[in-house]
């Protein structure tokens, strides 16, 4: 098979591949025991810039469950780091920033790093993508991502997790240049991550807005969707744009059809999703991650039903709605392929 | 006055009160220092169970902003609590739970508790109830509280806070009828605590489910809408509603024309809510709590903006979108309630 054949990159062409594709945000991780035994005694941050076990930790997933896409292991903190940026990943909480970005003064500290520094230090990136396309030898695409402006700006502004992201939103409003100039500067260095990745190799791209559901539509209209599209504009490869808690705005995250795909969280169902993004827009999702622990008739179902909906968009590529919890049981995830297959009696 | 021409009971019935009526979910807590220098060596379920403690907190607001209504100062959990269930709440995580109920057998461990024991030993809350509204003393009414079903089912589950509440969700669907019994159970939990502030002089009620936004449409009739029907069918004071990221089930927070208002989050505008749930219920919010540290100029255009969008619906209670944020800085809610008046230039 010649990789622009792969039933993912079909599908985000808008076309229906007779082999449904199907992968799992976060399916490279804590979820696999194979993963948890190489990360033994090396920090995440370390792992994502050592090209040999970010490489085998991206392919791990590819050898057990038979999914149609490997997704890069790495995080979206990966490419601030990359600028100096002194952010460290804390086992159980997430990214921590040592310097919060809240002030006007703040951010002109971080933005006068030249985004280039990325780009000149992600050798280790372009590497491990490199030997993952290397060994997937045009069998399976890879997926590079990268976090959205907004999202990195939850963080960078808060200084660490939180849950409304009250300070992001709250510069925003309070002081829109600084807010633009952030969200503008964290579009290039998420940009630069994602062309490292596609120098090594990747074929489709995914654009990570986690947080974006804690906006209004107005809101993400105003302050988000112009530096969102700024990372993917003139990208050559197939575009995915996922956030969680946008179904009040979903066809805004077509980015005036910039996306190629469109990732729909658990919450609404495809053939509502689809009813409202249109015929122009793959769909990607949206397996409730809640239901992993059902019983498999039960899972079964929902699983069935998600592929039922799913035939209302322009296309569909099954995943969850939002990444593998860490206590999610493999060989569930691996039966989840199978059935989409067609391979599960 | 008499308490029934208090514009926040007014509003709650319909009517448009020359005085625009404005409170703050958690006005009595941790943005006040008044409240911080109160609280010194007493533990947050302690300060909930002494009567002379909880009143005073819950008068602080009141004295300080000239608010339209005293919110009681508790917690969700409390009731819970009363049950005998081993809960404590860690400052900066919030509740937790010594045995969190995931099995059927949890379920029908905890369930096995009659929730008239919360009757029984909700002397403490009716006797801190009686206080605020003797010295109230008919000028400002007492809004009572308690969490929803699904809220309090998130956090028991799980056996503490959690991001998208997966074993919660999870037990609807893997096992729907231990789900529906311990949902039941919980309704009859929290209305037992709304009953003993309504005993105590309560005025009005509100029930909370501030993780409801994690929840499908479908989902959220199924498995919640009967709950937290049941937790306040009956009650013969003014009925709120609240719930953070409903707005995909907006209409469905009336409960069927059962809430005489619903609680809006800072994501939606206003206007768009009564557009949504129509002529037949009063609207309470949106203030987005990320503005309240922005320069006055800009948070007054957005009070403005609320109130003005409030008036497409049937009448508005001027409130947060949430919770006011720990770090808030009073004066500026004591403005707020100003602007709210006409009383700031």
């Amino acid at each position: 098979m010649a990789i622009p054949d792969a039933p993912l990159l079909r599908a985000l062409r808008g076309d229906r591949p007779e082999r449904q594709p199907v992968w799992f945000m976060r399916q490279a991780g804590r979820s696999l025991p194979e993963y948890r035994e190489l990360r033994v005694g090396t920090r995440m941050l370390d792992a994502c810039l050592t090209p040999d076990l970010a490489a085998e930790i991206t392919l791990q997933p590819i050898r057990r469950h038979d999914v149609d896409a490997a997704i890069f292991f790495s995080d979206i903190v990966v490419p601030l780091r990359l600028a100096g940026v002194d952010v460290v990943i804390e086992p159980g909480r997430g990214p921590v920033f040592a310097d919060p970005v809240r002030t006007a003064a703040d951010v002109e500290r971080v933005t006068s790093i030249d985004p280039a520094e990325v780009a000149a230090a992600a050798d280790p990136i372009r590497e491990a993508a490199r030997r993952v396309t290397a060994e997937l030898s045009d069998q399976v695409p890879l997926i590079g991502f990268a976090g959205a402006p907004f999202t990195l700006a939850a963080y960078l502004v808060e200084g660490g997790p939180s849950k409304e992201h009250l300070r992001a939103r709250g510069m925003m409003h309070a002081d829109p240049q600084s807010w633009h100039r952030l969200a503008g500067w964290l579009a290039k260095v998420s940009r630069a991550f994602l062309d490292a990745q596609i120098e090594g190799g990747a074929q489709a791209v995914q654009l990570f807005d986690s947080w974006a559901g804690s906006l209004s539509t107005a809101t993400f209209r105003e302050f988000i969707a112009p530096h969102s599209t700024e990372a993917l504009e003139g990208i050559e490869v197939p575009r995915i744009h996922f956030g969680v808690g946008t179904g009040a705005f979903l066809d805004d995250m077509r980015l005036g059809g910039l996306a190629d795909a469109v990732g729909v969280d658990w919450r609404m169902p495809l053939d509502e999703a689809a009813a409202i993004v249109g015929p122009d827009v793959t769909l990607q999702g949206n397996i409730d991650p809640a239901l992993l622990g059902a019983p498999w008739p039960v899972l079964a179902a929902h699983v069935d039903d998600v592929l039922a909906r799913g035939r209302a968009a322009r296309a569909h590529v099954l995943n969850l709605g939002h990444g593998v919890p860490p206590d999610t049981d493999p060989t569930v995830l691996t039966r989840i392929v199978a059935r989409a297959h067609g391979e599960d009696a």
